[in-house]
């Protein structure tokens, strides 16, 4: 009979419903009464606030400044863009008062709010930047000189989402959102691809996610972009979540907004722009990645603790003794670093029982829980489990030992979570070369992996495809030698290009 | 004749007009189509990321964690919130649509973006977040054993502002509101008062600002609040700026929203709650006290760039060795600290004119700029200026000796810009004992200053006196002594009292 474990229902009974009780046990966030919207509780927004710094550490060091714009966009600057960009996102919040007016109902005596001062322009809440930002930089670039324009936003964006998942997708969320311009196609190409590797190695290096890295196909491109750039994640239902892109718009966006420059030889040109983001779609990504049954898994690097030390004092007189040890350890711990930061330690001397303690940090997905006992304080011990290893697995290392193994017992996590999710998406990705194999892979399995196939099929064809099996192109990846020939799936051409297929969030 | 001044108007020529193009020199911040709302270009946003690190370091430090709560609230929030606030602010940007439908116009052929999708319930963009963080706090508070609650949120917020004007008043501004739950009424006293020197502390020793710690009368409290502690700022109008304040909500704000528990004796209790935030104002009131007729003057800490190396390259031959012995330095000052941080050291090798470059930093207001010419190389030397100092001050000093003691010049002039501004303030600021005088002093100068008078008036007379003569009490001074009794200038009657009268922002 198998373990009862901690969270209700396990990934293989019921993994949408795993995903909203990992998040519910792990006290990361809920759902508010603004329709879609979320609370992002501590735990939750402390590995915001880690990935944030991260992120933006990297965009500073690869040249990016931040800056900010407003929340509301005028309608003006989206029916511009609307002119030229097909498919664009209309589900948005509109903004039509500016004032409330406060009126008591005679009869109940209740108070009601009614909006009052119509204004003249309707105003929307920005789904995302583009737009305002472009005119911006239609204000700040006269000249080469004044380029490139390197900035990044990190702000809340809002879509009207219809059928809202906490962290994946929600009405409002937070993001950062990169807005670049350059003087040269050459430029604004290697801007895009600087991004695109960043957020590989991000993912790979803090986040402990194995991406595919690729292009999209012009069906599944960012409005407008002439080449999108992806990372794509695989989890544990074996589905896709695109974890974040990177756009060369080309001078499509510049010459809609008039983002021109005067160049070398004193012509007016129109820059070439890129645009790029993550938004906090990354915590679904990685709750659904790394959590198991007795819930959430944290990556050291974006844990708000990392360690929890846990006093265990089944007898009074040895007690206090032990909680000052814990507490000891603990300030000893948080001097030292890792990845640059200093040790997130926590001691638990809640007075609540030992059990119920050990589980809560479980759930919560803390990296390394330290246990302290009567003995282990005697023989200089302490009792170590790790949360990618199994719930009874325990070590018990010499005190001065863990603290100078610390980091690489952390480490160690972050390796093994990747090494696991590498495994995953090995396991969960096929090679398919004939149509039929491929038709029936997409109902054979209720989590069904990905496929990677020959693919030279036209526009119409990969939508009709898509449509039918309820997948997407997720990417044509982006490898360093060229596959062999080999005969399309579906024409039977002979092709040199592999699009990996497969369902998402 | 005087020097020509970097900044036209000069302060005393049009303070308000030679503000906003401090702003617009140094490149911080710019108007934006949507009314009332500012882009906060990088220079400024550089500013408000280092003052963010800051509080953000202090508010957990003493025990708060960061959350994130909805944009947008529900009408019926507001609704139950204004039946017990008077004077609840009703100038706010309201949602009533979730669609924009695009029309093309047959004539025209531009396409017009339509609202559509009708709203039940409309919603608000949070003017501030009480009433929905209040909602959570109710889920969250079950007994004593959930108390304290400590939390902060970094958000952006919205008011319909009439007046605008960049960083001091803007319809979208960023901010951080602290909302807390106490078992006591003791405790949550405690965390108001503890927030109040928080901020004082900060304004001091971060941005170089002496505050005046006092208490709000009645008339100028938060709506609903038991006690508002503020802190309020001179700046060089001699006007006050209220830079943070610390609410005191007793339980009126829990009984409304229902933010009760169970108590150590099993009864069900009201929560004592607080709030308390301070806003992007900072940087109006850090460039209203500290800049001068050439720019911005920044204090060391929150400095995007603390200091700037010029290359100074007359002739060919030394050209490169001058640039690379700037880079060789600007490396080595990066390496070291201030504050806990590394130094913030660029290096200008544009190549343009040395006056143009030594003028754009001086308006950026960076505090120590540093000069490399020929003869420098030759004999090991730098060139000094400082911010705080004369125009044409510089001082020549060893590399070696810079090195050792750039922290101690930094200080120099956070040190210089803080007693500065005490100076001001003390010299601002006078006792007034009649109120003859302190009727002919509010209309014998363009910028009077403050007044500190025995007061036991009554809030009516209070507030006719402030209409009156565009003033208010900015607060009740918090001293350690208790004042000598004199007759109050209004009513006479004798008391121990003190108002601090002032114009204000
Ligand atoms: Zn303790
Ligand atoms: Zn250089």
């Amino acid at each position: 009979m198998a373990d009862k474990t901690a969270i209700t229902p396990t990934r293989s009974e019921d993994f949408p419903e795993w995903y909203q009780q990992v998040i519910k046990a792990a006290d990361m966030a809920e759902n508010s009464e603004t329709r879609g919207c979320m609370v992002i509780k501590p735990w939750g927004y402390g590995i915001w606030e880690l990935i944030q710094k991260d992120l933006d550490a990297r965009f500073k060091a690869t040249g990016h400044e931040n800056a900010y714009f407003p929340l509301l966009i005028p309608l003006a600057y989206l029916e511009k863009e609307a002119e030229h960009a097909e498919g664009f996102a209309t589900e948005c919040a509109v903004v039509t008062h500016h004032r409330l007016e406060a009126q008591k109902d005679p009869e109940t005596g209740k108070t009601k709010m009614i909006p009052s001062g119509k204004l003249a322009e309707p105003y929307v809440i920005r789904p995302t930047s583009e737009t305002i930002i472009g005119a911006a930089f239609a204000r700040w670039v006269e000249s080469y000189r004044d380029l490139p324009l390197l900035i990044n936003q990190w702000a809340n964006v809002m879509r009207w989402e219809m059928r809202p998942r906490l962290f994946l997708r929600t009405a409002e969320f937070l993001w950062q959102e990169g807005h670049t311009a350059h003087e040269t196609a050459t430029e604004a190409v290697a801007e895009t691809t600087t991004i695109h590797q960043l957020y590989s190695d991000f993912l790979r290096d803090v986040l402990a996610i194995p991406v595919v890295m690729g292009e999209k196909t012009e069906a599944e491109r960012f409005p407008g972009a002439e080449m999108t750039l992806t990372v794509e994640a695989m989890v544990q239902d074996k589905k896709a979540i695109q974890a974040g892109t990177s756009h060369y718009m080309g001078q499509n966006f510049s010459s809609a907004q008039d983002i021109s420059f005067v160049d070398r030889e004193n012509k007016k040109q129109f820059a070439h722009t890129t645009s790029w983001g993550v938004s906090t779609r990354l915590i679904g990504t990685l709750i659904m990645a790394h959590s198991d049954d007795d819930g959430l898994v944290l990556p050291p690097q974006v844990a708000p603790k990392q360690i929890v030390i846990i006093p265990v004092t089944p007898k009074e007189e040895s007690r206090q003794a032990i909680i000052d040890a814990c507490h000891a350890l603990a300030q000893t711990l948080t001097s030292q670093t890792f990845h640059g930061q200093n040790l997130r330690v926590h001691v638990d001397d809640r007075e609540i029982g030992g059990g119920q303690k050990k589980w809560e940090w479980v759930k919560k997905g803390v990296p390394l829980r330290i246990e302290i006992g009567p003995r282990d304080l005697e023989s200089h011990k302490v009792c170590l489990q790790r949360r990618d290893q199994g719930i009874r697995d325990k070590s018990f290392l010499d005190r001065e030992e863990f603290l100078r193994e610390v980091q690489s017992h952390l480490d160690a996590v972050h390796q093994s979570l990747l090494q696991r999710a590498r495994t995953l998406r090995e396991e969960g990705t096929s090679e398919c070369t004939d149509l039929a194999s491929f038709e029936s892979h997409w109902s054979s399995s209720d989590f069904p992996g990905w496929l990677l196939t020959p693919w030279d099929g036209s526009r119409e064809q990969e939508e009709e495809l898509s449509k039918k099996h309820k997948i997407a192109i997720r990417c044509i990846p982006i490898s360093e030698e060229v596959a062999s020939e080999a005969p399309c799936i579906l024409t039977g051409n002979p092709t040199t290009r592999r699009a990996l297929w497969g369902r998402s969030y």
